[in-house]
């Protein structure tokens, strides 16, 4: 479970059963995944069930921060339970639909990352402040430094977690569908769909005072 | 848990602790948000630890079916485990930023579903065929038709399991950002940022005979 100088360790849980050409695990194409996106779906288990949540997620150098209301079920679970709470945060792009001349060999182009470990409470007000803004940051970057910073009161009603990237991996498809050869000269049309996130015309706030330009930094997006 | 003629009863794992007004329980928003993408994040426990794996599903009137490799371990787990896998099967659409005063009223415009249940194994031929059908049609409507259908060989390589839309609740937030009113004369930008998932220019497979052309299902996308 160490990470080594380039990437993670590939551990027994991190080794796909099928498919390892498309498993990584250097920090590039890790990192890579984790920022270019924000929402990431948090598993733990509660009661002896299984739980997924959809939450946003925030990478601050080889560690992963959450947050949430302090009366949420996760960020309770991590911050009561001894030794923290044993979480997988999984991050997925979709980047193509696959279309096969057959249907057993339809598939997906995704880039996904899958991260394994303990999630611990953040009490260290300096290291709340950075994961808080990071935060922010993830979803659109340059954003904190243009909002009011929680206060006090806004501090103390939000937990935030933390989740270090030590058992992790990636895993990527790419290309065209891989028909056998002997269907090839069917009829059916098959390549590759693109699949993209794209961003709308930001919409201002009611009552919004039309004099505050559009940021940069939304532009941008 | 059981299902009402027109919702689903909540229980004490779906009724969120906070934010309540964002949870429903009809059918009709929950198979909206289920039909209009075929991602999921696939939650179960693996010796103690949860698990959260991307994969795709179909929804067959009160049914999700997932498939995949019969050597794929949540799949495993369920043919193999009486009675049954105990899974989180969750989708979630990103479809706002929404960007307040504040840094902490900044939150996502979003609709997800998360289903508790039981996953089992699927043996009965019929059924697999409707699921592997739906999956496909799933992602693309109308593909099935047009591809070639798995033979016995891929067939048996090919392991589907079936959760039952019984423990369910979606969870919906949209509108602008909820900022405190003494905020409001702040300087900075708020309002939403719309996302949504586009599809690009189809691109046929190396070596597809030019004389096919693009199906109507796909022009549709």
């Amino acid at each position: 479970m160490s990470a080594t100088q380039t990437g993670y360790a590939p551990t027994e849980r991190t080794v796909p059963t099928r498919s390892r050409p498309r498993a990584h695990y250097d920090r590039e194409t890790v990192h890579s995944i984790l920022d270019q996106t924000y929402l990431c779906h948090l598993g733990f288990v509660r009661d002896g069930a299984p739980v997924v949540l959809p939450t946003l997620y925030a990478r601050v150098g080889e560690t992963l921060y959450v947050h949430g209301s302090t009366g949420s079920r996760p960020l309770r679970g991590a911050a009561t339970t001894d030794p923290g709470l044993p979480v997988c945060l999984t991050v997925t792009h979709v980047d193509g639909l696959v279309l096969a001349k057959s249907a057993f060999h339809h598939s997906i182009n995704y880039r996904s990352v899958v991260v394994h470990g303990t999630a611990y409470a953040v009490t260290d007000e300096a290291e709340r402040r950075t994961a808080l803004d990071a935060l922010v940051d993830q979803v659109v970057p340059g954003r904190s430094a243009d909002s009011r910073p929680a206060d006090a009161r806004e501090s103390a009603a939000t937990a935030v977690i933390r989740l270090d990237l030590l058992e992790v991996s990636a895993k990527i498809r790419t290309g065209g569908p891989n028909d056998d050869p002997e269907d090839l000269a069917l009829p059916h049309w098959s390549g590759v769909v693109p699949v993209a996130r794209t961003y709308g015309t930001p919409v201002p706030a009611d009552g919004q005072d039309p004099a505050i330009a559009l940021p940069d930094y939304l532009a941008a997006l």
